[in-house]
């Protein structure tokens, strides 16, 4: 430890704070009455929208999203606030159309978020390419993401390549992100101070602590010349959430990279969080310990417990050690995706389909068949020739971008919300999720009305 | 990260694993259906007795702790079994005569016990000297012990010195120790990298996750050169326990430090101690989250605890600032104890009167009395002469050995247990806990004639 270099922490309570440990679940209630203290403490920025919460805030909540951005910004005066944007998915889980995308980016900044961390499942950057454009041209800090996973294709030459072209898109900034909790401290290390060194560009990391690993490779990190940490405060951290904003702190005080945040001031924030999670416990995840599944099959504890409820189902739990023996076999028959949203539902649904059926690929979800045909974006490495034939046939694959296939949306989502929007934001919502916006749009729509009578 | 140094690790789950997370509740009957797996992994020691699993087993289990030593041993055919010894005070809370040290350690390396660890609350090492001797003599691992606390006077030379003192008197190792979960990365690599140089003996380190930090000082202590690291399977880890054992075979994996752990033969043990911690519930604690409170204030979780719990009784707890405020005050003038058993509860139980009555030392406890008189040992730092004149007036301290001054109390527990032992362990069990092994050993008798009747 040579040279003085603080390191920064974004705080992720407030979004992935909660996604990870309470289910997407927290208000926006909340959020407000201890905005003022967090801003005291002085984060590079805080995490408050996107992810699941869109989506989650109109489905289970009864919230608008966009008031919470609005409000949220109201009470935090002069930090950076920041959002997770799943590149041309948006805040869904498909690909939308650009009008859509743009329209969202350009109302997200009018609302006031600063920064914008996009993604994609399949490390394509043409499907975050967009997202770049529309976010640098309102003018906004647009944060390019390499999504961390482990293949015989992800070598550190593929890391270094894909922050190489995002840099040459524009980006900020650079996150690496471990959804999964797989990022050992070595490769983190290696890939953070090779970005460090030949892209000379800001780098943020992300991981949760699933495994219990994420604190070690934050301390590699911040060797490595890491600039932001994505952490959480004590009570909402570890488990499958971020490491402890807390024990961040303390681990680097008196170093060189020391934070230079008030431990005590961090405490009565983390004394408020504890009491707000016991209004959320039945969402609550019960089990302290790492869930170390993820390092044995490296596959993410969530995607276990689906397989054991859909096999529970079909009376067949016997067969979950094939079902955890068959997903690296079908990953690399699809050219090794990373298993995030969407892809692990993708593998892990085919996965146990191909040991329900003793017959591998006989019977192909329709997301299976859209990915084979190319609709996800291009996958890490090409896909097995043979498997793709028994899924599709011989349906040729699509090789552009998948949202140039994608006609304007925002037309018909403005002619299907007339009658009960209230604002230019009501027809994003509205694009973005026409299961479930539209519902929740009348419902306000109607408790106005009768308030007024 | 050059050479290549495989990291070993001690498994703790059987004794501080359970110490620390179901108040030392675990009994024998559930660590033997594992013994043969665990044996497998290929840990450096297991560590299966002591600390306060020897009182906990007449106490609560109605278990004969010898009885556990002798059955575990005969479960673990190859693995070296370890134990918490604590000076002194052997297994017990206060100092004991050399007769019964020496009857203690002579039983337990016949019964199989392979390496102890030796502690002193104070370290002063004149407290560990006679149990080194006595360890050396029968032939067993002597690993001396180095608590670590933070004032001012506990600083790198003193962690040098004290360690260079222990190498003198004939430890096979070094442990340090930080049973609060205050040892942060960076002193953790001065100290480890300075006892390899300077010194070139072994050296293991000891943990609690307590603070969330724990992991990272296990990283660093890994590159400072540490030979052996404590950790507790997964589900058994963290919170107030050790770092878990996977995720750092996990994250040293491919390094130069690769333990060679198998993951799934631990994820097998893993899930068998998920379902045993389950018959534990009640004494399990709740909270998932880093005690950050000891970040805060240095004070262990569980001193806050009984701090808040006094209060309430006193209908004070508006005092509790105060009190934690006082509780470095009190420190200082005690010359700067370690704030673990039994230092903790000296110095926590008179800050609290100290605040209660609103007049510094004007009443004082008798272990507060003792402390001063040096029966404790010799205090870190001298202590303030003022705050001993108001506790002890002009009584003069000693300044030998505590144990000089005991007279041996073997013969006196061969007597009271005449009638009801059945072998020659009874007798130190009695001397021991006077107030707990007779009734417990009444007890069994009783049973066993009922039996045969
Ligand atoms: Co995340
Ligand atoms: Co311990």
């Amino acid at each position: 430890m040579g040279e003085t270099r603080r390191v920064k922490i974004m705080d992720t309570t407030m979004r992935d704070g909660h996604q990870s440990l309470l289910a997407t679940r927290m208000r926006t209630e909340h959020m407000l009455p201890i905005a003022e203290k967090v801003e005291q403490v002085g984060f590079h920025a805080v995490e408050i929208w996107g992810g699941a919460t869109f989506d989650s805030c109109m489905r289970f909540l009864n919230e608008d999203p966009w008031e919470r951005l609005r409000t949220v910004r109201r009470h935090f005066k002069n930090s950076k606030l920041q959002m997770l944007l799943r590149g041309q998915n948006v805040v869904g889980y498909k690909h939308y159309a650009d009008d859509v995308l743009e329209e969202f980016i350009k109302r997200t900044v009018d609302n006031g978020l600063d920064i914008f961390r996009i993604f994609d499942a399949l490390n394509d950057t043409r499907n975050m390419e967009k997202a770049i454009e529309f976010v640098k041209r309102e003018g906004a800090h647009a944060q390019g993401t390499v999504v961390y996973t482990i293949s015989p294709v992800h070598d550190y030459d593929f890391y270094m390549r894909t922050g190489a072209e995002l840099k040459e898109m524009g980006v900020d900034s650079l996150c690496l992100k471990d959804m999964a909790g797989i990022l050992a401290p070595q490769p983190a290390y290696d890939i953070i101070k090779g970005w460090k060194e030949k892209l000379g560009i800001m780098v943020q990391l992300h991981c949760h602590y699933t495994s219990g690993m994420a604190s070690m490779t934050y301390l590699k990190a911040v060797e490595a010349g890491v600039d932001v940490l994505d952490c959480a405060i004590s009570t909402m951290a570890l488990q499958s959430s971020q490491p402890s904003i807390e024990s961040m702190v303390a681990a680097l005080k008196d170093t060189p990279y020391d934070t230079g945040l008030d431990l005590e001031l961090l405490s009565e924030i983390a004394e408020y969080f504890k009491e707000v999670r016991t209004h959320y416990a039945e969402f609550d995840n019960a089990s302290c310990s790492p869930d170390t599944n993820v390092l044995t099959y490296q596959i993410p504890g969530g995607m276990i417990s689906n397989f054991i409820n859909q096999l529970k189902e079909q009376n067949a739990l016997d067969k979950l050690p094939q079902v955890l023996a068959e997903v690296p076999r079908v990953r690399e028959d699809f050219g090794y995706p990373p298993l995030v949203t969407p892809s692990s539902q993708i593998v892990g649904s085919q996965a146990a389909l191909n040991v329900l059926l003793g017959d591998r690929y006989r019977i192909a979800t329709d997301e299976v068949k859209n990915y084979m045909r190319g609709y996800y974006g291009r996958p890490p490495a090409p896909v097995n020739e043979e498997a793709r034939k028994k899924i599709i046939g011989d349906e040729e694959p699509i090789t552009c971008r998948p949202a140039d296939l994608i006609e304007p949306e925002l037309p018909k989502a403005r002619e299907e919300c007339k009658d009960y929007m209230e604002k230019e934001e009501d027809i994003v919502s509205v694009a973005l999720f026409p299961q479930v916006a539209p519902n929740f749009l009348k419902e306000r729509k109607k408790k106005k009305e009768a308030n007024q009578q």
